[in-house]
């Protein structure tokens, strides 16, 4: 949900009047890590076929016969897996619900602040896993030892709770829609636009939108984590950690692989801590370190020396990697070069690249255009082929390869099945034990939307019809898949790019005269919550897979995190709002600079598509069939050729972030293969865990950078890069200050 | 000698008018490694017991139990070592003539442009035997394959021949001493002082004062690379890469570290070429990351990524390192931060830190004074047990330990000397067979010593008196040795800080009234030559202790060298003095910087020492004794306590340099004593390859990036590090222009 985060605080500067390339650029990146560490226990199993097969099948393009003779299912097999209600312990949800007002006030003052939040995902799942620990230790019960799977409820639960400090949108569209934030705005803040906070509707908004997400992918869970088997590198690395935590003593080799996950986090850890120092500025850092030469780096092409993401590069399938960097090369490489030398003929020549109006116009819907091509089509394959084993013996389906949707091929070859490994079969089996039955999923789905539908223009914004709310619930389930399904494939997750969408669709469906405006402000949120939280419960589903945490546990502890944050995250905010009164003013310590934003696209939005630059449309349809295409010929294709075709939805991602995250993920690949080359068995041992290490460390980072910035504690130099033709101008100036 | 190149380009930062902090330390460092490589062979020995033993014989200290039971010479064991005179092959020397003037050429262009220059030796020994490789295939003559020995005899002709275009001076004193500079001077450009070149005089001279170094310490070789055991860094890795290119096939472990070395090769030299794009401007890039923060930087305290000095580390015993780095903190941490507050009251508070009247006098002669302290004691020490030595029966001298010098303890803990391995045996064996007999190498220092008493006045320069040169040639030997033990020690050559030294002492001496500036250049001129020729030999004698070259051939190889070099130098820089008319002056494209800062310093030396800041030299004083002091107390101290007394040589390097150097050095310490904490066995078999690849690469490296300055191709980007404050007035800044 971090992901989400980091999206936004990019995808956010679209309609932006003050943002540019550079601020754009100095953003942070999702980390939607999770987990918790413990030194001297283990984290590694032989999950390389699933990770590595995972999204793509593409493991055997990389070479990656698993040769792991490590289950780590083996060490745990003693261990009893308490049934899911001993999960969901008392003391994980008080311990939870700490977390979750620690966290909610950070994420919250950063949003009213610079806007720019980091993942404290493991931060969380850190402090947790300490937190219960003290806890176990000081109030001994031998009936209820700490087990993983308890470690992965708390781990869910707070995520899902602090995640509604930011989802709830109180620096953004929430909060935009307030007098305070439109009397800001050019036009349109008449009262019919304009909804000031308060705490008790907030809080029942975001009651009436935020669990709905939760159901929307219930019965997917299957066939995304089993069959799809999509990698969600920080689910899957978290996963590790947690298992680490808590393995049995006695595994020498397992005791190798957690010492080696923790050097890694460590030496991750203090990478991030050093590149700190050198961030005193937009465009300082190692994070903007033009290594393919400035003119690349205009374009977005370079390495930012982000470890999640060469973290993230290991752990997902080479296939993946490669499509995400065809997909920057094609796009910033290519297209956008391209679009841009029709500046002034196809759109105004004076609009900055980060309007919607100009080039940002056409990487936001070019990028939604390619995603809900290839996001349809599979939610139409497994649909269809859901339909089709309902209809057939229900029976079979308990057990791993069950539903056919594994020979679909759609990820790629998804060649015959392997037999299911040891972990994999004992995993499966606990994944499958606790059903959540399908009405039950789909009935939650109905009478939520029911009571939205119509509740909310009726308690909450008139200004919407019943029908908005209506088509938004429609269109959701889609939407999340694609997001749930993006994000497994590469760590992303778009839920502001979907918003931007609600704002255009819903706001010009209102229209300017019916306070379109907060329409789409409004239906920009629901949507928002809905693919974010469908994402985030995915990606937990995974972690929970790993660590045997029953996904009815899962589920639950989501439900309950998130309840906690729809009455924390507003109260949070209220306490803010209320005891500084400047909140989102311009000269205040709380600008809340996203409000604003999301007010002027909104504004933008009224007037509907017509608003984007010039063939921006024609453009989205040709990749919207292009991606169609690309997915129907690799399913048609012969199994060898199917292989090397890339993925539209991974491809989609750069397209709008920009390429230099699939450079990381590229250089992950690139090590990966390396290390295979000089020692195949020592790089399938430990690979994961070094992976996880990488991702972890960077994430436990994130917290003491936030509170570095909470307390407006800030780096001391700027590493700045400069032309050499700039660097004589900036030296003769420096020269004249002296 | 390219040790002495960048320290010229340092050092001569002192007087200087234009150089500032900045100036100074975007000054390329030495990098005095010689070497050739080819694939498939092999390079590596059980040297290191002397490397590590060496000169500190802190390698017990370091934990440094050899384990290594392949022995290099084993290897070579079959391959006939060829007599001296077919070591020196005419056409090894027709190769080091060509190779010579295509050096000479790049060296003098870059002096006389920005006058710094970077070690071309190893490049100049790749091309080398690349050459010879194709010649020897052209030219097949069974009776005379290509030996290890001839090759180092091509690398140890060429590095002397190019030299002398550098310390001759074209780009500092002799050029310092015409017209064009004079006229550029505020004073002392009187006729008395200005002598014009001409072709005929600058090769009279160099003949003259070239050779005397070259005589100067042959006869304490056998004390300095086998009793005192000193590593010579580059020295060691370019004997390193020799015997990797003549290994015999055969055997697998040998080709394992070969291909180390050229792995560890390749990362150096491509890290240098990625570091030059971000290197636009004086203090931008690598070399001026400030690791540490802006405040140490300030004071040279940062981490300039320079894997050259990484790698001496790892070669260099610890207790060099730790020394180095003591060093560093005492003078750059604590005493100049301390004589810097008495700024105003002990020297003029406007004058710059670079002037010799201020901060830099300091620095220069307290370095000065520990260093002769040191080696003073050194040369006493040496100077009495030789007599005894010849006192009493010269027969056992023939072997390995017989010198009584091994248990002198004055480089540590100097331990009872363990029994020679079959390596050092070998070596010895050959070091000790074809003797330079003492009287010729005392005789050929007299007659040329005479024959430039005599010459130089009478035929050059009529403004020195013959007692002037007479003066010269008594204290030569001593500095001589005092920067060969340096270099041995730390990879540096101080040659120039000697030349100042000469300026202060004969400038004075002679007077205002009698052209003291020009005599002062002269001498400086004098003693550069003596002292840099001197080290450069001792480590080519490592080279071939190493090689099994005859320290015959090397000096003969030497000498020819030189010659060539004095030949060779004068015509290049007459050739470019001729063909561009504006040589030296300003608005030239060769205006020669270091020319007119040699003659300022020269202008400031005829006032003699009384020009230097208050309580200097006290100072020097008290650090002259006190490194003797030192060196007493780990004579006299039991060897427990002996081996952590630092080495006052090894200390007083960071006092003029500056710390940074020392931080890469004891990062290669930390590095190995990581390694070998890691993997014991496999950081001994492979840490003297890793460690010459890393000194190599950089300096094949050094070959592009002259040639890239030389046609003027300028990097792009410039890496800048701003403190915060000061980037947010760049940044307005840049607002400004756009």
């Amino acid at each position: 949900m971090m992901a989400f985060a980091h999206e936004q605080a990019r995808g956010d500067a679209a309609g932006g009047a003050t943002s540019s390339v550079v601020a754009d650029a100095s953003e942070l990146r999702q980390r939607g890590s999770k987990g918790h560490k413990k030194p001297g226990t283990v984290a590694e199993d032989d999950d390389k076929e699933s990770g590595r097969g995972a999204g793509a099948g593409a493991g055997a393009a990389g070479g990656c016969e698993v040769t792991v003779t490590d289950s780590i299912e083996r060490v745990f097999e003693a261990e009893p897996v308490p049934p899911w209600p001993q999960q969901v312990t008392p003391r994980a949800l008080v311990t939870s619900l700490f977390l979750a007002v620690l966290f909610s006030v950070i994420v919250m003052k950063l949003s009213l602040t610079t806007g720019i939040i980091p993942s404290l995902n493991v931060s969380a799942g850190l402090l947790g896993f300490f937190l219960l620990r003290v806890w176990t230790a000081a109030v001994k019960d031998p009936r209820r030892p700490f087990t993983r799977q308890e470690n992965t409820v708390v781990q869910t639960c707070v995520v899902s709770a602090y995640g509604i400090a930011f989802s709830g949108g109180f620096g953004s569209y929430l909060f935009g829609m307030s007098e305070t934030i439109a009397s800001q705005a050019a036009e349109e803040n008449n009262a019919g636009n304009v909804k000031e906070p308060r705490l008790a509707w907030m809080i029942g908004f975001l009651f009436l939108v935020s669990f709905v997400g939760l159901f929307a992918l219930v019965p997917l869970r299957k066939v995304m984590i089993i069959d799809y088997r999509l990698t969600y590198p920080s689910g899957t690395a978290t996963a590790h950690l947690i298992n680490g935590f808590h393995t049995p003593d006695g595994s020498e080799r397992a005791k190798s692989q957690v010492l080696t996950l923790i050097k890694s986090s460590v030496a991750s850890f203090f990478w991030g801590f050093f590149q700190w120092f050198y961030t005193a500025g937009d465009g300082c850092g190692f994070g903007q370190f033009p290594a393919l030469g400035l003119a690349a780096y205009q374009n977005r092409f370079y390495f930012d020396f982000s470890t999640t993401y060469v973290g993230a590069g290991m752990i997902c399938p080479h296939t993946v990697n490669v499509s995400v960097l065809l997909g920057g090369i094609l796009s910033w490489g290519l297209l956008w070069p391209l679009i841009a030398q029709k500046r002034g003929s196809w759109f105004d020549a004076k609009l900055p690249d980060s309007s919607l109006e100009g080039m940002q116009g056409y990487r936001v819907f070019i990028a939604i255009a390619i995603i809900l091509g290839d996001g349809l089509y599979k939610f139409a394959t497994v649909l269809l082929r859901t339909v089709a084993s309902i209809a057939a013996s229900t029976e079979k389906r308990k057990f791993f390869g069950a539903l056919p949707v594994n020979g679909d091929g759609s990820n790629g070859a998804a060649a015959p099945a392997p037999p299911p490994s040891f972990d994999d079969a004992r995993r499966t089996e606990f994944f499958t034990k606790d059903q959540i039955p399908v009405p039950v999923a789909i009935g939650g789905y109905v009478v939520i939307a029911a009571v939205s539908v119509a509740a909310v223009p009726r308690l909450i914004f008139p200004q919407l019809e019943w029908y908005h709310v209506l088509a938004v619930y429609l269109m959701a389930p889609v939407l999340a898949f694609c997001n749930a399904y993006g994000m497994g494939l590469t760590d992303w997750s778009l839920a502001s790019t979907y918003g931007k969408l609600a704002i255009f669709a819903f706001g010009a469906w209102a229209g300017k005269p019916h306070s379109g405006v907060l329409v789409g402000l409004a239906t920009c949120g629901i949507m928002m919550n809905i693919v974010s939280t469908a994402a985030d419960l995915m990606q937990d589903l995974k972690t929970g897979y790993m660590t045997l945490a029953s996904p009815r546990s899962m589920f639950v502890s989501q439900v309950v995190g998130t309840a906690m944050g729809c009455v924390v995250g507003p109260s949070v905010f209220w306490l803010f709002y209320r005891a500084f009164p400047g909140v989102g003013t311009h000269r205040s310590a709380y600008p809340a600079p996203y409000a604003l934003i999301y007010r002027n696209m909104a504004i933008l939005g009224v007037d509907g598509f017509s608003k984007l630059p010039d063939n921006c449309l024609t453009l989205c349809c040709v990749f919207f069939v292009g991606a169609i295409a690309v997915d129907m010929a690799r399913d048609m294709a012969p199994e060898k050729v199917a292989k090397f075709v890339p993925l539209p939805m991974a491809m989609a991602i750069p397209f709008y972030i920009g390429p230099y995250f699939a450079i990381d993920m590229f250089l992950g690949s690139v090590v990966l293969f390396a290390w295979e080359w000089v020692d195949k068995d020592q790089a399938n041992f430990f690979a994961y865990a070094v992976a996880s290490g990488l991702i972890c460390g960077d994430g436990v980072w994130s917290l003491p950078q936030a509170l570095l910035s909470l307390f407006n504690v800030k780096p001391p130099i700027c590493m700045k890069f400069l032309s050499r033709h700039m660097n004589d101008k900036v030296d003769d100036f420096i020269a004249t200050l002296s």
